[in-house]
């Protein structure tokens, strides 16, 4: 089987192709390098999905070291081959005794295959890294951005013969937080407003498939195929399909409100949303703005920004070069830009900032092999 | 000559389509009914442009009534015909001498143009509406959006033989402040901050050719042709390509800062905006977070938005159904949903809010045609 992502994001432009890693590190023989004996086996679930393929991408392209490899789908799926460095797999079908003997579950297949199997993949000794909401808020899973709170899942390592379950948060929190976190430990995060630019990818590999075909069919001049979202996509943007809660708030909103206190171990920040999803591939963008607790200048964050980790700083007022999801798009990077003082705030207690992410990417499949990388 | 609209916005889908005006009024013989000898007279100045051609469609929906009309534009459009209303009018080359006898001169051909040319119409005494951000900020001249502050004109009307300069202020904060100022007058806004999801027709009618032929460009796999943008529009979003300033804020986000304390006569109030270009074709979004000085609920405002005028309110959490750029699309009405309790403020302070406005009608032609009808 082809990739999903070659397969329906056959253009460079749509945002789909697989350019080179800034950060990646180099690999002149990757085929089967990451096979080792010694090293952790590994569990894919949902494979053939969006996120699922970026799994099988981020393994290879960090050498990710591991003895075995399963790829593990719903039934409907099973019996497709997957090439994976050098090999050819089968996908199996997902089932209570897939995890004999995984040490490492990588899962995205949505809340509910999470809720069903990342418990009995902990029960057979697996370490579960979901990239679900299904566990994120609950007490005793880590919620983790290697780059933001490495210490959430301390003690937790294979080989300890003990299962255990590690949440990925959702995408917008973590293209924020790796971008905002520098900030705040230098000074303090009070409050953030936060609106969001999503893209398709969120929704999975059929939104995207969907915005292309509604796309080609809106410029013809044809009424656009609506399944996905239930409304036009193409040259239009709404609010995020998520629920709306009573609050008023639909469910991303609130996963950026409640993931930031989790992740930065503090109920008083503050967090306001408004999450939008616009035409654009796989890569999302946010703009932040930022109440501290102490003065911060821009020429300060700015620095900040350019020496952590996970963070490209693009900001050429001059030239009008900021951060855009298409060139973050297949990056590792979080881009941030436009870092300014706020005029609405006194002094230097306020910022602006832009920040573009690769949704499937540091939005998930790779912030999920990060932290399993830790577990190593 | 075809209207700009209709040749380079076919589709309906693409944003374009003529849709009927929810408040036009009914006009069962509207064809040369607006042609009236003690009207005004009137001169359309950058008539072959995006906005140009909106005043016509405008004038035409309206009623508006003119004794004569001149269709003015740069010497490379002279010569072209326009119909308009049952006639044929030859597009008139811009000259010192074009405002002989003209009333009311609606302008939308650049802040260059109207630095030159609105102050020689207005010694010829015509009153000049004038939609560039040329004369916004000089003291004396009036800023006004007809639902917000009337009463900035007050005393310039047609037939008292004397010019004025009237500016209309810019897209984004029409349809930002349409929205905010019934809730401003409630219980006084002291901060607002702004995320903008912006259209191509900001940027005029070449910006949305470009947008078209760049996405079936990338839909077929080639690289995106870039004049007006010199970066990809298609599949992605840019800060906004105004100037960037020695704040770092770029000139449309100070507009929304400058022209809101302007048009609330209120050099107190507090705003911040970050201004985004998104792939959509004439409609703005705005995500707006506003603190009050005094309680405001959200059934409250709710009920204050949908007896404002110029708004509608489109807010149905249960399905989901919210304001989208597309079907603001050619409207009059700026729409306005997700209103909700601010999560991050305390108490009642604080609502985010969503609106969309059509950027050529009400952030553009009707506005101005609007202050042009206050003028009778």
């Amino acid at each position: 089987m082809a990739s999903l992502t070659q397969q329906h994001l056959h253009s460079h432009f749509l945002g789909g192709a697989r350019l080179p890693q800034s950060n990646s590190r180099p690999c002149p023989a990757r085929v089967r390098m990451s096979l080792q004996e010694n090293a952790p086996s590994l569990a894919v679930v949902g494979v053939t999905g969006a996120v699922g393929q970026e799994f099988l991408s981020v393994l290879a392209d960090r050498d990710f070291p591991y003895r075995s490899i399963k790829m593990l789908a719903s039934k409907r799926s099973a019996g497709q081959n997957i090439a994976f460095q050098g090999r050819s797999y089968v996908v199996e079908e997902l089932t209570e005794d897939s995890f004999n003997g995984v040490d490492i579950a990588l899962f995205s297949a949505g809340g509910s295959i999470s809720k069903e199997f990342g418990p009995l993949a902990v029960d057979r000794g697996a370490i579960v890294v979901d990239n679900s909401s299904a566990f994120r808020m609950q007490d005793g899973v880590p919620l983790v951005i290697p780059e933001v709170n490495p210490e959430a899942m301390e003690g937790i390592k294979v080989g300890k013969g003990k299962g255990a379950l590690i949440a990925n948060p959702n995408c917008s929190t973590i293209i924020c937080l790796v971008a905002a976190t520098p900030l705040h430990r230098r000074s303090n995060v009070l409050r953030m407003v936060v609106s969001t630019y999503q893209a398709a990818s969120g929704a999975g590999a059929a939104a995207m498939r969907e915005l292309e075909q509604q796309t080609h069919e809106v410029l013809a001049g044809k009424p656009p195929t609506c399944k996905i979202f239930q409304r036009q996509y193409a040259f239009n943007l709404f609010s995020h399909n998520s629920s709306v809660l009573p609050n008023g708030y639909n469910e991303e909103e609130m996963k950026l409100v409640k993931e930031t206190r989790k992740i930065w171990n503090n109920n008083d920040v503050k967090v306001t949303a408004t999450c939008i999803r616009v035409p654009v591939m796989r890569a999302h963008a946010e703009s932040v703005n930022l109440q501290f607790e102490n003065p911060l200048d821009e020429d300060t964050a700015r620095d900040i920004l350019r020496n952590a980790p996970g963070v490209v700083v693009i900001d050429d007022r001059a030239s009008n070069n900021f951060p855009t999801p298409l060139e973050v798009s297949n990056k590792d990077d979080v881009a941030v830009g436009r870092i300014r003082r706020d005029v609405s705030q006194d002094g230097k207690y306020g910022l602006d900032i832009f920040v573009c992410g690769d949704q499937i990417r540091k939005g998930a499949a790779l912030n999920a092999v990060q932290i399993a990388e830790m577990l190593l």
